[in-house]
């Protein structure tokens, strides 16, 4: 079964102080393993090189011109074939493990692979599994919460974060997250070219100062809102995510597991709610 | 000495049918090694847990901020203090590695580390042996070339990357990749929600149909060009790469180093030239 590269969920659609139930499309994030095999018959080794966060779709695609960007191979004639692992695997999900077997003789470079290829963030190649991961490491921090926050002051954000981004006036290019009290100040801001560092930063910063106030603040994301992000703002204890930009498949599946209010598309007077309406006042 | 948030650089300015020569600042984009220092005083190890590219500033929130939303430490107390290794590195690149020392009785689960912390795309720690380590790979494969496109071709790129992208429109929550050959044809495109993956993809395609052209072909970037984008494209040969976006301080240094043409904030009938402004005609 190849996976979708599209979701489809129910959200809430508000503009201006009007509220709808609607049908929505996310994009699809999943995490894929991508192994590569060689050595010679009779002696073919597989190893784990790479697992990104992607859109399913073009699987082969992926691994090929991954081991071609990385000068893993420098021609197709290096891969005898690319397929999934499609068995063995819990929970179906061989189809998230694609394995490149290069052709006898092709000899890759393991030990500059080993040097050259560094870590990103925290996952594990099942998206279950990561949430259950993370599900076991935050269970005792989470709290009940009766937070709420009115549509008009996440209209108010968007244009707050843009007034303070510093370093984004000058160059066009970085993502922001920031933390905002329930009254709509803005406690925290950080940029950076990776919007997870931006998070990152943030929490850093709470981290020596004020973090006991997490679950009563509102963190604002300039772009799109991952897995990843959400999963950071999970293991902080953040209740409330606003992002600009849209939120992804697996972003949306983790808010809802954690009781986390998931807001997306916040411009222009209007937001769509993903997860969490209880905290939104309209 | 603490690295700059942004680089100043000189590029040409295009707006319509005019040209003009100015400065512009970029998003500094560098990599950071996070390590950790923990064990008992006279037994203290030292173990890499990540390399990011990131925006120097902040580096040390960015530091208890990763421990931290990766489940690492548990709260401010845990970390002894955090510096960077500002001595006995090549190329004073001291300042891109940065090591929390964890307070004495904090274990980290280091299985659990290795077990959970991912491989995103390759990188050093400091840029240059990166670039370094591209040309030798790459120094075979790229040939002089004498492709030129008009400006007005340019602009026209955009408009078909958004028609044709199938996903997004859907979902507005995906990176693509394209190319387009120098008539303005569109060869491939592919949409992912990491916007490597998307170039990845579109690699992966032409590697098993026509690569033989790439070097007289344009790569367009629906959003910001980071060094891991200009990376790959040295790598597959690509000459000419617009994005829609911001490019980062360390992608126009790659494309510099390699003479590749780089175009930024391509939209509204204007674009920046960051590099190669040999291909353009105005």
């Amino acid at each position: 079964m190849v996976k979708p590269s599209v979701v489809y969920t129910e959200i809430r659609k508000v503009k201006g102080t009007d509220i709808a139930q609607t049908d929505d499309t996310l994009a699809a994030e999943e995490p894929l393993e991508i192994r590569i095999e060689y050595g010679p018959g009779g002696e073919r080794q597989q190893k784990s090189i790479s697992i990104t966060m992607r859109t399913p779709g073009n699987d082969a695609e992926l691994a090929a011109g991954f081991l071609f960007s990385e000068g893993i191979i420098g021609s197709k004639d290096e891969i005898d074939n690319i397929f999934h692992l499609n068995y063995g695997c819990q929970e179906g999900n061989g189809d998230n493990i694609i394995i490149a077997a290069l052709a006898e003789g092709v000899q890759p470079d393991i030990a500059r692979l080993e040097r050259h290829f560094y870590t990103s963030s925290s996952c594990g190649v099942c998206g279950k599994a990561s949430i259950g991961a993370i599900k076991t490491i935050t269970s005792n921090t989470r709290a009940a919460d009766h937070m709420q926050v009115p549509a008009a002051l996440l209209y108010s954000l968007p244009v707050m974060l843009r007034d303070a981004q510093d370093i984004f006036g000058d160059t066009g290019g970085l993502h922001a997250s920031a933390i905002f009290d329930i009254d709509g100040n803005i406690i925290i801001l950080r940029e950076d070219v990776g919007r997870h560092n931006a998070l990152d930063k943030v929490l850093g910063y709470l981290l020596n100062n004020q973090l006991q106030d997490i679950g009563n603040q509102i963190l604002l994301l300039s772009g799109r809102a991952s897995f990843e992000l959400i999963q950071k703002a999970a293991m902080a204890g953040i209740n409330i995510v606003a992002a600009v930009g849209a939120p992804s498949s697996l972003a949306v599946s983790l808010a809802k597991e954690f009781d986390i209010t998931l807001i997306g598309f916040l411009r222009d007077q209007r937001f769509n709610i993903y997860s969490g309406e209880k905290r939104i006042i309209i």
